[in-house]
């Protein structure tokens, strides 16, 4: 069996400078941590950044090669261009997987699949909280218990402005009194998209094993089927006679 | 009880030619046709199309003071100005109701709001076609008998690239072997969306009272809930103190 | 326009003394409070309880004339004749509205209706709560701020055996470190079934006015739309002639 | 890896006799021709039927031992002992797969578990009926084209009385002027179950290969996943510590 070709992309900002909070806790960025940390014999991983090149590593030729995608950005949102997001938005139309992480609720690419605002309600306040399992018998969840706890994350609460999810997989509690459905599933064309909330560049969410377990079960889960095609319209005979 | 504010807006190209076989069928155009025919107390309805100003007839006040807007468009879809399309999508992320038909599957706004290419199978056969009642207790089929049959439709097809909808109201069956989920809803934002696909411009197709009531419950059931800000995300306090 | 038909079923027993906790926080019974409390003049309510009669005030004319049936129920529904329960689950195939409050999740009809355990996790420790609207432009939802907090109610949450709910109207946070999706609703046949967890007998909830506005909105939401019949199987001839 | 363990099961009467139509198209009944049919590596499959012994061949232990159920009943619903229904249904509480196919639509631990009356129309007409794939990306899907025909199968229609699915899969049209959502998953507890209507037994629908397919790809959608437990309420201490 081929291996499933996974591009983890990754801002690298915040997480670049090593003297950084975030490039002390992801020494080479969180892309390269997270390289270490899914590598697996049935997965192909490679990374891409905002600043690798014009196309932010990601080149018409890289995205068709990538099964799924990986995409953790935050402040640089506007930076990102607008060819390479129709490009990625095309590419989950045609199959590809697509995994938004954490702040990536606001990325370009996200917000065209999705047709609403993204937003949420947030604060700093490094919350403990609490990942419920709501769908225990999804491939993504296999694993997993039917709870687990991060000591600290950044909070992100409701009214999270997304359409309604084809599946909510966790609902995580808040300590500071919000609820979040911020690990949930969408299809657009033949793509499978899952969001994924935690991963504040300033904790060790990526070092936590139910984290990770979770990542790794949505790439499997998210890889392609089999090839279809829906473009154009198409303009077809009938199929029966007519009485 | 203030009347529901709706504005129909219709491409106006089809059907601008009296001479031509839809501006035959509806003289005026389809939306004047439309604002007879569903005229009501509880309904204040105006018109706008394509060519009507450089707005399309839908400056920002017109779309401020829209409850609804119902859409029809067809071979103009690329000539719809983007500001005025980012204009409705955020309108309706705001809770404007947004109804488009028929050919409107391709219309800009609509597609921005899905996340999707809304491709499809077609064919101009003329094909008779009976559209099923799957959701008896909504809304939108009250007063609707369980099937209904429109005698030349252009037949929609399967599969049609749109993502899963929130609820499906009508299944529709085609004498040429076809089936089509095309009267289905989905929410965006505060906004309600049906989307209805009978109505080529060269059968009389809006002159069909079961057609008729469809679009005006639809319309109804579209008005805005009370009044809500999503936007832009919201830097909160804790609700609760912490331990 | 007639008054849309209400009965509230309590099971009558922790409420029943007026020595008792929950009989001194509602005098007469949960039942007589929330008949009181929802009063409206489109509303013609009546009250039923377990011990009013063999059939526990639910004759199958009491049914019949009832649009919407609210249950209360904890300890005894184990008592509940089957009888009673599969009359229920008939009148909701018919489209009753059907509205199980808190501790209700357990009982006959509710289960029938959902095919699931409907089982959770629980505890009373008098957890502060915050419902959190997560579904702004329902009708269910209109007149109730994005987020509302009760001071005292019984935790109830996830794992929370339901079906996947049609809609999420609230998800509920809990002091302790719990979610739980306890408002939501769902179809069966032609009957539309809310659920809403807040209602322990022992703290003040059904005098809350948020948590009064849900239930008054959820009634009419839950109104019967026109008579439909699926039952039984029916043969039927063919709708268009084969080719 | 531990082979998937699949138990058929097959009311085998119309079937039973050699010299009745069905019986001379499948010769020692569905269950052995669907046995063979699916015969493969990754499979351990079993057989039952209505008169194998007081369970119907379905013992405590051979339910223990099933991951996956398939289940075949047409005229014989009612003689199904309400015990064996139960134990059905508890097992795919705990995450056994559930493949009610064809007339199983009215099978007693079906309707248990969908909560409604499940009718539907139908005719015997030897409808042509086409199935359109609404769902590509689908585990059921793949390896099947984004239509497929079958020349006879009973019709099944609209409006089918059961709850909105997880998924449509297939929506089929029916030459007679019927479409039917008759290819659909849903989830109870921690099982999976997919619906699946082609077969009536006097047509060789289960010799077609694209029935086959979806079938064998149904079955190992429907795997269970880890074992979960959901029963019966549990009372839980806090998680985390109140203010």
């Amino acid at each position: 069996m081929k291996p499933l070709r996974v591009t983890i992309w990754n801002e690298y900002l915040g997480d670049h400078s090593k003297h950084s909070p975030a490039g002390k806790l992801y020494p080479g960025g969180m892309h390269e941590h997270l390289k270490r940390a899914l590598a697996a014999p049935d997965l192909e991983i490679r990374t891409a950044w905002l600043g690798k090149d014009i196309n932010h590593g990601l080149s018409k030729k890289v995205l068709e090669e990538t099964d799924v995608l990986l995409w953790w950005g935050h402040g640089a949102h506007g930076m990102v261009r607008g060819k390479v997001v129709d490009r990625i938005v095309k590419r989950v139309h045609e199959g590809m997987g697509f995994i938004p992480l954490h702040s990536s609720h606001m990325a370009k690419p996200f917000r065209a699949l999705m047709g609403t605002t993204c937003t949420l309600r947030w604060n700093e306040n490094k919350d403990k909280c609490v990942l419920w399992n709501v769908n225990p018998n999804h491939p993504i969840t296999q694993g997993v218990p039917l709870h687990f706890r991060l000591e600290k994350e950044e909070m992100y609460g409701e009214r999270f402005d997304i359409p309604k999810p084809d599946e909510l997989i966790f609902v995580t509690w808040f300590e500071g009194g919000n609820v979040f459905r911020g690990s949930c599933t969408f299809t657009r064309g033949a793509g499978k998209i899952f969001y994924f909330h935690p991963g504040h560049e300033t904790f060790p969410t990526y070092k936590d094993e139910n984290v990770l377990k979770v990542i790794g079960n949505a790439i499997r889960w998210a890889a392609p089927g089999e090839k279809r095609d829906f473009q154009p319209n198409q303009k077809v005979k009938p199929l029966v006679e007519k009485a």
